[in-house]
């Protein structure tokens, strides 16, 4: 962990694959995993496994493979998983509300604290409990509650102006649905994008020379 | 495109990037840009926007920059946005319904003509005009209409059974939003895989030791 400086984001994003396929293998009632099985099971050559691992100080024993809770459980500190970062979701619509209800926050480092949105409709109603919050008290909410993230799940249009009351509001790491760039914005703050669209149009790629 | 099979796939995953830049450029209205100024757009290097393009037979023309709307259709045509390939939807609870409603699946080259639930609650219900229809049906439905990509919005314990369905019935591309590693079961398909979780888990270590 010492070494985190040094740590690439393409190595960082293998580390939650490592996580859910270690918690597969731990609900199997599996002890220990050699590189050499994971690597099979995972699909990434076990020089990779060894590399990945010893960015963050190794943990297997020549010869032994991992003790696969152990490891799960370090993954889990590195990505900060036991966390509570307090975090609102914005923009209640489809995607909001299938963020909010899909997510398993908890277990994911975050505390899902407040959801707003601007359309009457869904102002008042509760999704997981928490009641949707007009846009308008952004502000005021973070200023009671100083949420650190905040999840957009609003139009590319609606974006910069949500963003800016939030990054002034002291939101610091945003995942973002929407197609603004917010790091044009600024650069103090960390952005996960979800470009689901991009997503897709890859797939239209890789499809679109398949015997159909 | 006659290069097709040496572009790499991170290449290829940019180009969804450019085509939403470069849209956003014609709806402002302009006609010409260098790579360059794409490059200050994009925050990708000026060189690696040629090498990327220069995949493809290379569109600018030195000393002039490129033709937004030429380059913009080129890459279009690149990820076959004008394609209409049947698409099923397995999965319409939160994420699926948000995923039918929120995509812009016949402008990504993609027609949806199918959508699927095992919840007698959702099954007969519409969604974006389609009737929710039972999983039972989807070998029928596939005989029929022949669907050559599926779109799996279902738990992970249901995509192994379903995608095996989907095989056998001729579907060849997965977008697949659940966390069942579908690449294990089959190599003649392609599969673009969204892992919500592990974004969200890449966004946790990136905010960890942000100043909370």
């Amino acid at each position: 962990m010492s070494k985190k400086e040094e740590v690439s984001l393409s190595v960082i994003r293998r580390l939650p694959r490592y996580y859910r396929f270690l918690g597969e293998l731990l609900s199997y009632g599996m002890i220990r995993i050699s590189s050499r099985e994971l690597s099979e099971k995972m699909n990434i050559t076990a020089s990779q496994i060894r590399q990945d691992l010893n960015c963050f100080g190794g943990f297997g024993q020549q010869g032994y493979g991992y003790n696969i809770k152990e490891l799960h459980e370090e993954i889990s500190k590195i990505l900060g998983l036991d966390n509570k970062i307090k975090t609102v979701l914005i923009g209640a619509g489809n995607l909001g509300k299938a963020v909010a209800n899909h997510m398993d926050f908890s277990n994911r480092g975050f505390d899902l604290i407040g959801i707003f949105d601007k359309n009457d409709k869904i102002v008042g109603k509760k999704i997981k409990d928490i009641q949707v919050l007009h846009t308008d008290n952004i502000k005021d909410f973070c200023n009671d509650y100083k949420p650190k993230v905040a999840i957009l799940c609003i139009p590319k249009i609606a974006t910069e102006e949500i963003s800016n009351i939030l990054i002034a509001s002291g939101v610091k790491g945003f995942w973002n649905f929407s197609h603004y760039d917010l790091l044009g914005i600024n650069s103090d703050i960390v952005v996960e994008n979800v470009h689901m669209s991009d997503s897709l149009m890859t797939l239209s790629y890789l499809v679109k020379d398949i015997d159909i």
